[in-house]
């Protein structure tokens, strides 16, 4: 199929370094000239390429080149700062907003609390070089964080859990699937709504094996690669 | 915008029971016509859904209801059978194609091996309930299971090694992303190519800590949901 030849000649160019990470596309039109085909074909073939997260578009500027996904492994870190300057990235966080609600009826469950009940939401936007990457929503319960908002909290939760309020991470349940982007989640991490993503909930425990707070979290998904090891029981193998 | 309406209808319809897992979808036509909308317009509803997994394609056979993913947690269980029957599905594997032959670069690098090394190939299609939901390929090391080819493939690859072989598995590197199905591995799932899909690969180690076997996962994303639980070091908070 031609869409599959254009899509190999376009990785083959990104492999060889002819195009560079964050390098943007020529124009959709150009492209479909230069490989003398037609913009319905030229859009399969780039299609192909955002599903394996080698190009990513951003709303009304077109098609870029992806850099290196993150490295995320979901049992070490939990701080995306950290995560990012241990690899050579550049990170930052925008707070989108932060305010006390009564749970929804998903914030409950996660939670393990009764309907109604008070929560904080922190909805926040974190880049990777001034490239939005990821949307992260965290539910907390409020008896172990009084006056949370107060904070700062565009900082590391992490770091104001530990430092201001003596609570540590010590445990997290995850689940990892794919969805996509709508609204203005679309338009936080300037996409086109229906891109691709992937989605990680996370419910993080304390020291003492209390539920703190969840997150769940919307990735561009070419931006992200989840690596783990795991020791197996011998129960297990 | 329109499409997102008609997507929460289904979505609606599918919560409430109304549309039962594994059902089919009437034609693209007909649903059109019920929704009073244009065929474009209904294909964007049915993409997003499929993005969510809440419905996939068959090829040439139509949309249907997603069923409860699989949960695959990475750090436990290795064993698709078990993995499945514990969760109360019908687990089937097809054996695909198996020989000797030398690695290419790719399985090279991820055995770690020098380049023309004599490695075993596997391919497996697996099926719950009847319907393919993974297709995967082990590149194996020779030198721990001479003969291998000799035993019935479509069993569990991790029985074989242990009862055959003396040989478990004790550490695993695992890594996830997402991609697309094309060629082959799009018809052996039953899937149109292109159609959105998750990576899993995993570098397996035995009991002495010397690599095994990788395997390379193509899933169909509806069709899993990675789970699991970490405890987290004090030093990594």
């Amino acid at each position: 199929m031609q869409y599959v030849k254009i899509k190999d000649a376009l990785v083959e160019q990104i492999e060889s370094g002819t195009l560079m990470p964050r390098q943007k596309l020529p124009a959709e039109r150009k492209l479909a000239e230069s490989f003398d085909t037609t913009r319905v074909t030229l859009r399969e073939a780039l299609s192909l390429l955002e599903a394996e997260g080698r190009i990513f578009r951003e709303d009304r500027r077109g098609w870029f080149i992806s850099p290196e996904p993150l490295k995320y492994d979901p049992t070490e870190t939990l701080n995306f700062t950290n995560m990012a300057l241990s690899q050579n990235r550049q990170p930052h966080t925008t707070l989108v907003a932060a305010k006390a609600m009564m749970a929804t009826k998903k914030a409950a469950e996660l939670l393990n609390l009764p309907p109604f009940s008070d929560i904080f939401r922190v909805d926040r936007v974190r880049y990777l070089e001034d490239r939005p990457v990821v949307f992260v929503t965290n539910y907390i319960r409020t008896e172990q964080f009084p006056n949370l908002l107060s904070h700062d909290l565009s900082l590391s939760l992490t770091d104001i859990y530990r430092e201001q309020y003596g609570v540590v991470y010590s445990k997290v349940k995850y689940r990892v699937s794919t969805t996509s982007l709508l609204g203005e989640m679309a338009q936080a991490l300037r996409a086109t709504s229906g891109t691709p993503a992937m989605m990680v909930e996370r419910i993080n425990y304390n020291q003492h094996g209390e539920l703190i707070d969840c997150d769940i979290e919307y990735w561009r998904h070419d931006a992200i690669s989840i690596e783990s090891v795991a020791q197996l029981q011998a129960n297990q193998r």
